[in-house]
């Protein structure tokens, strides 16, 4: 058995790709990424939530605000590294793998955290930790 | 290999919760909860299926039927706990469950249920069995 | 020319209908309310806006902050009439009127505001009101 | 009476604003617009269509194509002017408004062109023009 | 002052088109369209609705499955046009203009009733009569 | 740790099932399959990538091209079977794997393809084989 808990948010930022397999991507653009935050237990807290939905909702909150309304290629955090969806994917993700630890998002105890996101209608990236 | 099928369908209910963590959500509120059933097998049935989509849909219906238009802080099967979107989506899923037994939905064997209830556009919480 | 800008938000509220022609739907139920408020205008500010997106959203969560997390039956404002969806919209639109008044969403001169509320994946309703 | 016929695709762009009231968004970011593009007529083409889909799309196409992967600060066309979301959809009709002058999409006489930016699962603007 | 109310079904198809601009979607294939029907009223009826929802999804529902599971080219009310979506709009909209008649959805009095159907997720077509 | 990405496409088909568990759907009809192609690894390519999504793309789009505008009924590649959702998703699966093999679609070590076939708003089916 798994419960699991999604909340949804968004970032908006600039960035670029290096690496001919990015054809335009290469150039400056940017995304709207909207942002979906699993969290996953075994078993409820007695309250009978996965985690505290107002705690999990800040601290992806806080999460996307330092990335969002900057262009990436500028933030010592990624440099040398292409800033794709996948990869900020899990920039987030283990973001909040730091900030459920020891209990910090209320609620049970967490067995995996993934998170999702859309930069388009058609397109998608997700990552999964364990916990 | 796993196939799977889910059918989608929704419930109205009011309720209330108990324990500070929940804030204004302590107070009688009410939700639309979109329900997403997702039955799952190794398998296809020689039909070509995972259940037969239409019984898989009104067993989910029926399930529904029984919350949907209620205050379900009055309902006998929920005393003592809190109706959370998690807790909901196991109740859901072991009804289903119960409905699946005996090939009870047509299809072939299957090897799980999961369950999401959608509780607006930015919260969802699941709940996933093995059979 | 008419332009437009569209902001979501939601609003989660417990309530009952009085009227044979609801059904079930005379208990006391809820709904998780998802709600587009429109701001048009026949031009846009200096600033390439219609409205202040800031200022639309701050209003809009005001206003669903005064009706969220309650019973609407025992609401005042509502003593006597039936909460449909319609009827929230208008509810919803017209304080928002209020809000836009004077310049108070920023922007341009409004030509007109439309609220739409959605109560299922399947069912929604709108209220327009031209300015 | 009214016949349209929508067609979606996407561009993601580098932009910034200029003006106080945009806060953070001052700053260099970005955004992925999710694009609909709506033709109107009064009357069906004798093949029974508002437009040639496959060329309203491939117009839209075109048009997206012209500003996806850029950053629109650098644009000659937006100098001096906030690449709002407002702003791009009424660059992107009139762009259109152009593609279909002469029967340019096939179809029927087009009544009305409207084009809609989604720039967040929680925000949208919309321009409309009559023909 | 407009209010509407609209509902979602869908239905399932089999056609296929004439006319070079077409493509190869003039050989048979087939399409879900799922269909939302919208009832537009200046103002509402005295139980706070624009039409009894229950009677305009069962009315929207009867006039879907005289269509779906068909091939629509063997189908008498379709000899000799295009059954594209903008057509099959303005025929679902003109039987619920007869369903309406005479307060047969019950509700307020009506001035105005829309049809959109999706075909996919990147097109959709409507059609919009005043009553 | 699984990273994933996801690119979204769709085709539309005629077809017919054979079995009294398909009530009406045994007649011939069609649908509209809007699919979602999931590919999985355990760590990125060094472009910081899962695949490269054109390639991707380019890769379920040949294979939805092989399939749509036709009527399933006739393709020798499903005499005898019916064409289910379920059955549909292996399929298109099957030839990702086929596409994705020697590296083909660029990108990381693939670890799993995943396909979901949405048929219409209330239903959909999935198949997921690791690799």
């Amino acid at each position: 058995m798994t419960y699991s808990l999604t909340v949804r948010d968004h970032m908006m930022i600039a960035h670029s790709f290096t690496g001919e397999a990015f054809g335009p991507a290469q150039n400056l653009h940017g995304a709207t990424f909207v942002v979906d935050a699993t969290f996953r237990a075994a078993e409820l807290h007695a309250d009978g939530v996965v985690v505290d939905i107002g705690r999990a909702s800040e601290a992806l909150r806080e999460i996307l605000s330092s990335l969002s309304y900057r262009n990436l290629d500028d933030e010592p955090a990624f440099q040398g590294v292409n800033t794709t969806t996948e990869r900020l994917c899990s920039f987030v993700a283990e973001r909040l793998v730091d900030a459920a630890r020891d209990g910090g998002l209320g609620g049970a105890d967490l067995t995996g955290i993934a998170v999702t996101l859309h930069e388009s209608h058609i397109a998608w990236a997700s990552y999964e930790v364990s916990l």
